[in-house]
This record gives structure tokens, C-alpha cells and sequence, in this order.
């Protein structure tokens, strides 16, 4: 079978749009990039901040809200019909609410070929990470480094730790048919 | 009917991208942007700059290739999922094949409630919002001001010559249902 | 004598960005452009959101504290000495003091030729162009529009409510020695 | 005696802008960052990619021309002005010239305070970042990896290939007084 979908999942700062960027790269065909982050700056300005959409906290936590969970879920059908309609695509992900997030992907994608790979990331790097970017509010590195992988089921895991995204992005198209 | 989809179409500097945040602004229900900027940016960065994929030449001409036409494909079929999966969606797009563009995306959207926006800017204001802008190969606005107009059909179109995104954004909204 | 800096006044969203970018442009010359944000970018990011640096309220109100109001001296110092070593400089700023703003480049540029430029844009349209860029906090355009005005001494004034960018950068270049 | 200006080079994606904000916010005071990118930011689009001003080849190779050279040398004389006048500032630039980039600091900086740093990166893994950040031209990283270092005399060298920012960060604060 044909990979179709390629879902990446792992907390903010883990190296995710790295690896996406790398993949789309090293990967033979064109692979289309479909990122949470980019679902967040398409939505309404009001939704970018509030208890409907979403809110990010001081702290570092994330409140995701009721608009939010309705556009979201268009968002996952839409980018499942992409990969239906031929697209290859490489979802980059955040799944805040562990396996019932990826319960709502694998409901969407019902079909398709997906590869699910988590991206790891100690804590105290990612946060490391967090304030060398600059752009982000500090915390949301480490409250996500562990949540988000709970219960989740991977086809195959990478750890930016210490690995390159580029070498993370070589092992994860070993696996891509 | 309800619409579900707002297609606004228009050349480089026209306007159309203060519009949809705008149009995001002045509606009452959450919208989400689809803009062909997000698709480009979503394509491996080989693609945006070659022949197979966009080039963007000096003299404002935009080249489109084999593998762009056929990740876009998928892009339009993925929009047309999110909205019919309920989601309200504003696409903002440049026609640059004119009334063959519209066809692509009327079949896309077969069966969708969709309010068509043509966004006019005399070429001579969308050549001098482009060197303000800055960030826009010279001679894109001046080449696309009329051709990606040709043979196109509107349910209204709105003029950002002399008048502000807000306001166009105004006009629309008392057309969406 | 030739004007060696020119300076830029307006509230937030009168187009002053723009201008600059028209004015690099159709001036003869390099020009530098010296810009209030790219300080505030260049401020580490616990300045960009406190009591002691910027703050950016939510009704569109700022306030600027001790430590931002050192490093902005400092940077007025250095852009005076970009253009005492030759450079011809663009400074755009926001003068939320007014007068007393004025007063501290006039110290600032003591002995080089300014040209000294008010950038006015009706309050309404202002915050008709904060909507539409979507990236600044709401309030803050019609809440500076007038105020940034007050007691400044300009050697000329554009108005951008319903000339563009690059009209209001040619009226000024015709003032540049 | 009091370090005034620290003075980061380094090659393309060797990391010297995460160090950067590392450092804003690991040291106790504020520190301005100045950095070459900004620079470059700040000069009119047409020199940004031309004979007179600097040129992105291809390959990865940087041309400078006399005009961007002019507007540089200012540049510098300002930068060490405004830490004259009282304001910590962070340098982070490429020696495209090795030592004759560093003695064009050092005559600008004349009698202020400055640790000069050394940022180095395995050329292959910087090549690496290149690929993964996505906005830079593929061959940057390898052709400056080694060059932009020749001659050049540091105070300390910290090494990002398997050191973290945050971690060069403190060991470059360590050597702050």
C-alpha cells in the first residue's frame, strides 16, 4: 500500500515543522504541508484569543474551545479529502486531548494509509528550545512534552533530543511507501 | 440558502487579503481562510520555484506547473470538504486562467451555496500598493490587474481603488445569507 | 543642504511603513529605514510585554516603561550617528509623548538636516486598516491618530485617508535636498 | 570592566540567532539585539538583491557590493553609538571577510567593552538546519561554516552542533561582566 498521510504529533517546540520542511525535502514527491498552526492562523482573530476559540495561557497552558472544535473538525475532513483527491500530506499536530485526539484524525482519515509518528522531545530541551525561538509563551514546551503522546499509537517515534531534523526526517521516510 | 463558501477573486495587491480579515471581523459566525498564499507556502519549497511547480519571474509573471496544478487540484476538493463538512469558508484566489479557473473551482464546489466576489483595483493603485507592500516581485499587480477578471462571473464585485477593505468587506456581508 | 534624515510621524495604521517603503524607492539614493518596531523587536522579549518595557493594552492603549525608555535613547543616539557617518536614514516613528517626542530627536539629530513629516489618516480609515491587517491589538490606530499630532512642528504633512502610500512618498521626496 | 557590547559570528544557520534571544533572556540587564539580518531588512528592496547591494546566489554564495558596504560601515558606527550612549548590544553578524570583517568592528567599537564570540556548527549539520528552517538558500551553511572564521580572534567559541542555544547562552554569560 501508499502512504498518503503522514501524521505528525508531538508538543510545541518537539521539532515538528522542522522534521515537516526536511520531509518535504529528502520525500521524492511533492508532500503537501498541513499544520495545526496554520488551521489557528486561518481562523477569525477573535477565535486567535478566547474562551470559544482558543487561549493560550501565561503559564503555557492551551484552552481549546467550542468554535474552535467545530472548525477544527471540518479542517480534519478537509485535509482528508485532499489525500483522497491524490495529495500527499503531511499533518503536523498538536494532540492535546492524547488518544482521543487522534481518535478524532483516524475517524477523518478513515481509508487512507496513514503513517502516525510521534515526535519526542525531552522537556527541559523543548524549553530550551522555547526560549530561543522567542515567539512563543514559555511553559507550553514542557506541559505538552509528555500529554500529548498519552495513549497514543505510533507507527514509529523520533526524538529530537539529540537527532537532527533532518536525520529524524530520513528515518521517517525509511517508512513512507 | 445559507452560504457556505465566499470565493473572492482578484489580482496581486488587489486587496482581497485585508478583505477576508475583514469579512472575518463583520460576520456574525466564525470563518475560516483558505487563501492560495497558504496553499504556496504549504508546497515543498522546491516547488516554489521551479518549473513544475510556481515561478514567479522578474517581470511580474506567474508561471504554473504540472505538480502545482495537481496539488491545487486536491487543495480546491479539501476546501469544498471543509465547507460541506459545515465549516465557513472564504477562499481567496487569483484566476489567473480567467473563466477556466472559476470552472475548476465551480466543479470543486458542485452542489455548495457559493457567493462569487470579483476585487477590482485600478492597475496603476495595485502597482503602488505593491512597492508599499514590498515584500512582492515589481510588475505582478500591473500583469494580473484585468487578465484574471476575463470571462469571470460575479454575484457582486467591489473596488479597493477608493475604498477601504472594511467597507468591501461591509458590502459583502450584506450578501452572504 | 542635504537632508540627511527624514522623519516619519503618525498613529498606528496611517501608513507610515508604507511610505517608507515607497520612499526607498523612488528616492535617488540608498535610504535606511530606522523603524519604532524593529526596536521593539530588537528588545529582548520580556521587554515587549511589561511594566518596565511595552505594554500594549487591550483597548488599544500603550505604555512605555524605564528600561524601554533607556534603550530607545540609546537608539536614537545610534541612528543620529548612522547619519552623522554618512547614511541617509528613514526614521518612522510613533511620538505617543507628541511635542515632547519631538523634543528628544530634535537632541537627538542636533546638527544634522531632518525633514520633519506628519503622517495624518482620518481616525476611522485608520482603524478600517487595523481590522484589515489583523495583526495589531484593536484600539490602538484610533487612539493615537490625533494625539501624536499634538504640539509636533512638521515642515510638511501628507494625509493618507485618501492618498496612497507612494503619491504621499513622492510629496515628500519633492522635499528632500 | 563592564562588557557593552558582545559580538556573536557565525555562519548561516549556525545558530546564532537563537543564542541571541538565549542571552536577552538569561543576562539580568536588557540587552538590543543588532543583528546583520536586520540589517539587511532595513535597506530598500532594490538592494537587496543586486550588484550594488548584496546577492543571494544560487549556490549558497553572498556578493556585497559598494553600496551595501557604505550603508554597513554606518550601520556599525551607530551600533557602537548606541552602546555608547548606555545601551547593552548583542552583535550577530557573518564575517564574509574573516579577520578584515572583524577589524571593521573593532575600529567602529574603539574603546568599548567587547567579548568577542565565536559561534561554530559542523558544516554538515548546519546544512542540515538549512533544509529544515526552509527559508534560506540551500548552500549558505556549507560554504560559510569554515570561512566566516578564518583569522578571526575570539574570547570564548561555543559550538552548536550538539550544544543547545540556551546552553551556549549561559556559557557566553558566564564570560559577561
Amino acid at each position: 500500500m501508499t502512504t498518503q498521510v503522514i501524521v505528525l504529533n508531538g508538543g510545541s517546540s518537539s521539532g515538528k515543522s522542522g522534521i515537516v520542511r526536511c520531509l518535504q525535502a529528502v520525500l521524492p514527491e511533492p508532500w503537501l504541508a498541513a499544520s495545526i498552526d496554520s488551521l489557528v492562523e486561518a481562523m477569525p482573530a477573535s477565535l486567535q484569543a478566547s474562551d470559544a476559540g482558543i487561549e493560550f495561557a501565561a503559564g503555557g497552558g492551551v484552552q481549546v474551545g467550542p468554535a474552535f472544535r467545530e472548525l477544527e473538525a471540518a479542517w480534519m475532513e478537509g485535509v482528508a479529502a485532499m489525500a483522497r483527491a491524490g495529495a500527499h500530506v503531511i499533518v503536523d499536530d498538536v494532540f492535546l486531548g492524547g488518544a482521543a485526539s487522534q481518535g478524532r484524525w483516524q475517524k477523518a482519515l478513515g481509508g487512507l494509509d496513514a503513517l502516525w509518528v510521534g515526535v519526542r522531545c525531552e522537556s527541559a530541551v523543548a524549553a530550551g528550545r522555547e526560549v530561543a525561538r522567542g515567539d512563543r509563551i514559555r511553559g507550553m514546551a514542557a506541559s505538552q512534552a509528555e500529554t500529548v503522546h498519552r495513549g497514543v499509537v505510533y507507527d514509529l517515534e523520533v526524538d529530537t533530543t539529540h537527532t537532527q531534523s533532518l536525520d529524524c526526517a530520513r528515518t521517517v521516510a525509511t517508512r513512507v511507501n
